[in-house]
């Protein structure tokens, strides 16, 4: 078989993946309900992300409409030099992925927003229905995502037979990732922190409150920073990987005059999208089932059969088995990444169970040895990531040159197989979130709020590994990305005739200068998120002190006094877009400063600098989210004192802090580093001719 | 004039700087004592001092023995392998490092707890004579600290005739500093922490109440954490940058058969002395003088006389221009530097005024907006930094090969040149920080109470700048230090006929490798160290409230009930080493195994993966620390509503979380990097033959 074969059997996974996500999407909507109250505070939510989703998309519009016309003149290079043919290629393939992220986007939007209801009523019935409601509409939003991911690849690449074309593709899907899960990061934040800051603190009200004008923002907030920021990244994610493997897969083939390995990363691609499948197909619950186990048992099932299938794919296609273990070192890494995660954001474990003790003491000591611990947990998943990349390398490297970095692209891409399942764990966390709110406000009764507590829980669980698996795909991923920029600079050099590069000596200054501010980059622009937030936040804060002084009766509960709660979907909305341009145009604009002042090298240099402190506090900061959570949650749950006791109030202060950290900052690290790697990869061209040294 | 005698010019400048010192402890015994409460007082601080640099002193003379036999065995090379003679130099330059430092230390410590009893008494007088005696008390450290760090690097060079016998020296500086800055950080922080949590929260007794146990333990801290520690810290970057300069100064002038580079290095070191000691003899202040801007103008002072004066000497001995240029630009960014960490940590500035109002709304805010501006703060500091080295090499690589590196080496001695100045200044912080404790407790009247604060705002603040200036100094040393590396292993690999290195290659595996796993390294140090403040605390607020239920009358303050202050000065000394060796052995056990997996290469990328997330967590921490201070400070001063206020109990939350911060985690970084750096030299030869890939 040759690689269209390969691209054609790619195509056909991708369609079943959509077939099955109409099927699963069909089946939620078929699930019953009917309480009213139910269904109109879920209309409010499924509205307001509605409105969301239509300002982010018209800002974003602007925005694609701005890089378009940029790529347009200067991308892959000046229009001025002659040929336009590439940048038109360039520019639509950056608008197709832009489009392609943003209707998967839409997709998991609209079905999570409905699942929620679903999954809210069916808690009545028992633990399995609402649990298979929560699960199947995640999995819609996984479905899409990765049959759009990779749909959008090959098709590309059919097109335009050009992977520079891809890196177009994959830079417009990092655009939009940014401001999914940036934006929607700030969103949800804003909204909870407010919330919680005048409802909880000043009101004493419960969450979730319908008297609270930012309580419906608070459960929009789930779905754009959970649902479609979370897609967003991991789509991003997935086409970095492809894009980043194909790259360096097509210019190998080139020198064979063979198209076995750009096969191989299709082959394997379209086998975990068909694993993911096949895991989501065969999930299921007991009638009093375990719904942390069932997610993890599905994560498994979806483990064994991608290597399986790989592996059968191997024997049959005569593929390289070097590659196919690096494949699969990757995915166990990911996997063993993400058990490490759990051990310091469990409350059986350890880490949690001190940080909840030391609360006795007062907020300082929350923070102090949560800060402690998070720091701890960067250990293993960088050794995690550096033990991969070392085994991709050292295993491929005897095949020949390039392989070997081929290698850590294919281990990053065997990482990510399994994302397809990963996506429908992680979506399934906020529709079964949204669901426990739905069945408060609309009273449906004590077991059912008891289900979906549990179930509740089952997906914070799961989301801190899902979460530290994520950033340790990007962080692979990003290195891939590190080979393509190479793999690009080489292009361009030969098509210019002048040296290319070789790699980057740490001892080159140009390259140490990159370094050091490239590993500024990450910090600055988390910094810039946690302070959008902050603000944000007072202006919402100000608009609730507003409508409970304005709106008669608000406060008592009255019926007829209605909060306005678009207004404050409004201004989490806009703060969001408006916070969020300045951090992306700084990790921007920075990039094309450094590579304008110090060309390539500085750039191979900044990336790598970027990467590294990039990974440190994206592990840092989500996983001190993640353990701040769950230690408040074993508190609450009657530990040290339970709920209202001093330790109690400082770990509602540690919850607020990881807020910030494990929904906005920390995750969005990820998106800014491959934004960021692929301007670099875009401009190097520009870096190669315009430097100033 | 040949490099001889400008070894002899340095040991006179460095005799000279010990009369100076000599002189000015003289001056400041003569000052009149007289009040017999502050003598008492004074002298419990004094014995508890001595008792942590007794007991620290042991266990770093254990640890020095067994670090001299695995010298004397193995480095520069085993044993069996014939020539001992190397190994012996070695381990007697070792030994040499760690004495010299120690005697600096205990100097330091003595005059501190002297100087602290004599400017309180004085404060009665008016402001003039009691910030000279805080001030002069801290030259004599500073003195002490230079003097012997360039009398020990002449000497050790003029015996050996050994480069790498240099870098055994400024290693025994380096294990010193460890425990002394490391150890003494967790050592003050225990005591803060634990007399602020019992007294201040718990019994509400005010701030230096002497019925509490811990507070003489807090009063200890302040000098063996600021004092003995700040010096032993500064004392190893000054060796370790005049160490990687020599190194590399004479390799280069080997190649030449000249003795003009080594020759320069001396020079400019003495210079720089000088110019601190006319620094701080010209230092005045007048009757109603502003104490911050008297410690600024002599820092200006001792910068514009080290600017001439090695002007001067570059046009009378035919130095390079080219390179005297490097050292100016080093040490102007470093100034900037502390203008930059002033910004982000000066309470007239907007970011401590913001955390100030956001503390209205809980400590979480306290803590959010103060981690983001503190993420902000490493941006000045690591541009600068980044453009120092770039600009350093670049003045330097037209002169020839080795030239750049030894141009940033330079830079780095430039930078720490005016280091006797920045050491003065910074002993005068806990000094008068004493000396308001003493006023207190010797009730030596409102108007004496009021100057010492006055004084010891203006140490706080200066302290922020010289911090900010000693880390990007450790950071610019480091990266010389990579330089050293480098040529330490050419050497080696000369001598085995194998080929050395040219430097290090971001794409080779195991360059990544290292890269990522030294960057986790800084992070766990920090982590470790803060969660050994965390345990040493609760061990020690178990002891006071023992001493408070057993020992009958404490509470009510009877004066026949004298609390054990030694049981908490034993158990913030016991506690600190035994939490500190853990910390240590981790980065020095994973440097070896790293070296050990991937050899030389690996080691390269690990110790700049170390330099990097080590300059960010250093300086990100650090100046959380400053700026939560001087927010709690500046809301104590009225502002926000004033002590008590909601604002104030959110300050002191981000004070105690800062206090480990910038106490005891972060500015041990520094050692960490330095120490990981000089392991990693020494052990060259091992990894170059012993290596697994």
């Amino acid at each position: 078989m040759n690689q269209t074969a390969f691209e054609i059997l790619s195509i056909v996974v991708s369609v079943v993946a959509f077939l099955f996500a109409a099927w699963l999407l069909k089946w939620v909507n078929q699930q019953p309900s009917s309480n009213k109250k139910v269904a109109e505070v879920g209309k409010l939510i499924r509205d307001g992300a509605a409105t969301f989703l239509k300002k982010e998309y018209t800002v974003l519009a602007r925005f694609t409409a701005i890089v378009s016309l940029i790529i347009l003149v200067l991308l892959p290079s000046p229009i001025w030099q002659g040929n336009i043919l590439p940048n038109i290629t360039m520019t639509i393939s950056y608008i197709a992925g832009t489009v392609f992220s943003a209707i998967a986007g839409v997709i998991g939007i609209r079905v999570a927003t409905v699942a929620n209801v679903k999954s809210a009523e069916a808690a009545q019935k028992g633990i399995k229905p609402s649990f298979m409601t929560g699960f199947r509409g995640g999995a819609v939003m996984g479905m899409a995502v990765v049959g759009g991911s990779l749909l959008g690849v090959v098709l590309v690449l059919l097109i335009t037979n050009n992977t520079t074309a891809l890196l177009g593709f994959s830079f417009g899907a990092s655009s939009l990732a940014l401001f999914a899960k940036a934006g929607g990061g700030i969103f949800t934040k804003t909204a909870d922190i407010s919330a919680d800051l005048v409802g909880k603190v000043e009101l004493g009200i419960p969450e979730d409150d319908p008297r609270n004008p930012a309580v419906i923002a608070d459960n929009v907030g789930d779905n754009v920073g959970d649902v479609a920021g979370m897609g967003a990244d991991l789509f991003d994610s997935n086409v970095a990987s492809m894009a980043a493997a194909l790259v360096m897969a097509v210019a190998l083939d080139k020198t064979t005059n063979s198209t076995i390995n750009a096969s191989m990363v299709f082959c394997y691609a379209a086998l975990g999208l068909l694993a993911s499948i096949i895991g989501v197909a065969t999930a299921k619950i007991g009638k009093n089932g375990n719904p942390t186990k069932a997610l993890n048992n599905s994560t498994y099932v979806t483990t064994a059969v991608y290597i399986v299938l790989t592996a059968l794919s191997t024997l049959a296609f005569n593929f390289e088995w070097r590659v196919w273990g690096a494949c699969i070192v990757g995915l166990l890494v990911g996997v063993i990444i993400g058990l490490a995660t759990d051990y310091f954001t469990n409350d059986e474990k350890s880490p949690v169970r001190y940080v909840a003790k030391a609360s006795n003491s007062g907020p300082a000591f929350t923070i102090l040895s949560g800060m402690s611990y998070a720091m701890l947990s960067v250990f293993p998943a960088l050794v995690g990531i550096a033990v991969a990349a070392l085994a991709a390398f050292m295993l491929c490297a005897p095949l020949g040159d390039g392989y070997a970095l081929f290698g850590i692209s294919m281990s990053a891409v065997g990482m990510l197989s399994i994302v397809g399942m990963i996506i429908s764990n992680d979506a399934y966390g906020p529709i079964v979130d949204n669901a426990r709110g739905l069945v408060e406000m609309g009273d449906l009764g004590d077991e059912a709020l008891r289900i979906t507590d549990e179930l509740d829980s089952a997906g914070n669980t799961v989301k801190a590994i899902t979460k530290g698996f994520s950033i340790a795909a990007a962080g692979l991923t990003v290195i891939a990305l590190l080979g393509a920029f190479i793999s690009e600079v080489n292009t361009s050099a030969l098509a210019l005739g002048i040296p290319g590069l070789q790699g980057f000596d740490i001892m080159d200054p140009l390259v140490f200068f990159g370094l050091i501010v490239g590993s500024a980059v990450p910090v600055i622009f988390s910094a810039m998120l946690m302070l959008g937030v902050d603000r944000n936040a007072q202006r919402m804060v100000s608009e609730i002190h507003r409508q409970f002084k304005e709106i008669v009766g608000l406060k008592e509960g009255k019926p007829e006094a209605r909060p306005e709660y678009e207004k404050c979907i409004e201004i989490a909305t806009d703060g969001a877009l408006k916070e969020l341009i300045p951090a992306g145009l700084m990790a921007i604009i920075t990039t094309v400063v450094v590579g304008l002042i110090g060309g390539v090298r500085a750039i191979g240099g900044f990336l790598t600098g970027n990467i590294v402190a990039g990974l440190v506090f994206a592990l840092f900061m989500s996983n001190a989210g993640g353990l701040w959570d769950n230690a408040k949650k074993y508190v609450e749950a009657g530990n040290e004192g339970g709920k209202g006791s001093e330790a109690h109030k400082s770990a509602v202060v540690g919850d607020t802090v990881g807020d910030p950290f494990k929904d906005t900052a920390g995750p969005s690290i990820n998106t800014q580093i491959t934004v960021v790697s692929l301007v670099a990869s875009l401009c190097s061209t520009l870096f190669l001719t315009c430097s100033l040294f």
